[in-house]
């Protein structure tokens, strides 16, 4: 049984579309091992689940009076004190019934960098992880390729990107990709590519990587992520992942537009963007920190939300952060 | 009349798209106003160039024995010495023909670093450039978005993304892009989001571009380099934007796949890809020198060719160096 915490409050279509996902997910019979812990005002829960007839006692109601406003300035949001100053907030409830056993794992379609700031500092960072990391499924052609960090932090180090490595390959592993080559994300495939952190990082990552019984195999490009054909794990700084993430949400999107002229009906071209949106690539996983958290990033429909939650729940089964617990703790 | 400098060895279908590409250009009836000159080995120019037809009083062929092979390091293109030790390699003798006055522009769809370079050593940077930039047109949905740096140098400052806004201001005016806004590729579009040297920078711009009577409107994110709907210019680091690039590319061409497989005839999916790739977003102009340079990036197609040769020509009548070299020299 995995139990999942969910922020009845996050994302532009909340509580309607979150309150849509939860009746959906529990209404699915293949579903009989999920649990949710419904997160918001205890009123609004119960009239929005009722109206979709919910059986409430497959659920537990966690009362937070407020969602964190999209307003909410991202710097502060990610400051210690925001959250101490907003202990009811949804994502820190929410957080909080990870940290204290109520929940498996936590899932919010709202504001991400302060579900990224609750997810850190209420979880709490993995020993020895330097920095947590946003890592996203992209659905690329060949295979699915993780690629993080996409905005937890806005820097990056060669220390963190062999951190970003471990994490992201067990992820890989948990998310079934299979057996995951890990590539740097860079301006070209050839070694002596890139900006100085990436040389100075190529070079550590050729040792370190094959130390820790994982596949590095290079430099890789801004095409590699949505190919998926040379690595499934793609390693960068925050800033970088997040202005390649949007990027490729804006190409795909460009697309289906000028295409879905091209054909005349664009019904089927906006359908395969929204089902990659769906998918494993709904939401982002906090990786480094001591609980599951997923934070949905797009417009945050019910099927973006319950792509999250199934994110969540098999990351708790996969015991995705114990995995990442034990690799970072092993000395090559 | 406008004489574009063209190189026959430049990428993986040359020299036969490049002299298809000159036979095409030539027998347009409304390029009367352009001259060619070809640069590569004069026997295989000759040859190619009459088994298509063309005539060769209309085109200058200038020797240069080799061509620079894709397989050159990039660090090595970037040299110095490597212009230096190579001076007879199409690049460097297609950015002599520029700077000796032998043509007005010069085009490559071969090696982007060793152009780059060719284009930065031969040519020399406009006085008072920090840092060269290569800058791509992108159809955006809204209206066309010039994004730079997309590669020249891997680093950028506050001081030169004032001058890339400056000089993508100038190219879009010249490419007819019209009243510009200009956007700092960030990670979000309030004040105060990204890493330290966006933060810094989009505190500067905020005074210096109005100051030079340039339209700024803050940071920008990755989906607004191909939505187009709020800055007509990206500027950003060499690094960030060629990632990006590369990753817009990938997306498409993700996109194009998948949709394609949705109709079941991916033939105007890719039309539509193809035929953006072979617009203004064919090549990369080097802004910041002294000479018009531009370099197509992608597979190297006539059509490819031939929207490069479009983009030097316009880049031409619009005295687009004289333009960004006046802007420069403006003190605010």
């Amino acid at each position: 049984m995995t139990t999942v915490a969910l922020d009845l409050l996050g994302g532009d279509g909340a509580p309607g579309v979150v309150a849509d996902a939860a009746a959906v997910l529990l209404a699915d019979a293949a579903n009989t091992g999920l649990r949710l812990v419904v997160v918001g005002p205890v009123e609004v829960a119960r009239d929005q689940l009722t109206a979709r007839g919910v059986d409430l006692d497959r659920i537990t109601l966690l009362p937070a009076p407020a969602g964190i406003s999209m307003e909410v300035h991202p710097l502060e949001a990610v400051r210690d004190d925001a959250v101490r100053d907003h202990p009811e907030t949804t994502v820190v409830v929410a957080a909080r019934a990870v940290r204290d056993g109520l929940a498996d794992a936590w899932v919010s379609v709202g504001h991400t960098g302060a579900s990224v700031a609750a997810a850190v500092l209420t979880l709490g960072r993995i020993p020895g992880m330097l920095r947590p990391a946003l890592a996203v499924v992209v659905p690329g052609l060949a295979h699915p390729v993780i690629l993080l960090d996409v905005g937890a932090t806005t820097v990056g180090s060669v220390g963190s990107f062999e951190q970003f490595a471990i994490a992201g390959a067990a992820l890989a592993r948990a998310v079934g990709v299979g057996d995951s080559s890990i590539g740097l994300l860079s301006i070209g495939s050839e070694a002596g590519k890139g900006d100085e952190l990436r040389i100075e990082a190529d070079l550590h990552l050729r040792s370190a990587l094959p130390a820790r019984g994982l596949h590095y195999i290079g430099p890789v490009e801004g095409f590699d992520v949505t190919r998926g054909s040379r690595a499934q794990v793609v390693v960068t700084d925050g800033f970088t992942g997040n202005v390649v993430l949007k990027s490729i949400e804006g190409a795909a999107a460009w697309a289906a537009h000028q295409i879905g002229l091209a054909y005349g009906d664009a019904g089927p071209a906006r359908g395969v963007v929204r089902q990659a949106a769906a998918g494993t690539f709904a939401g982002g996983l906090v990786l480094g920190v001591e609980g599951v958290t997923v934070v949905g990033h797009g417009a945050g429909t019910a099927a973006q939300v319950i792509g999250c939650v199934e994110l969540a729940q098999r990351a708790v089964e996969q015991d995705l952060v114990g995995k990442i617990r034990t690799s970072l703790q092993d000395q090559p």
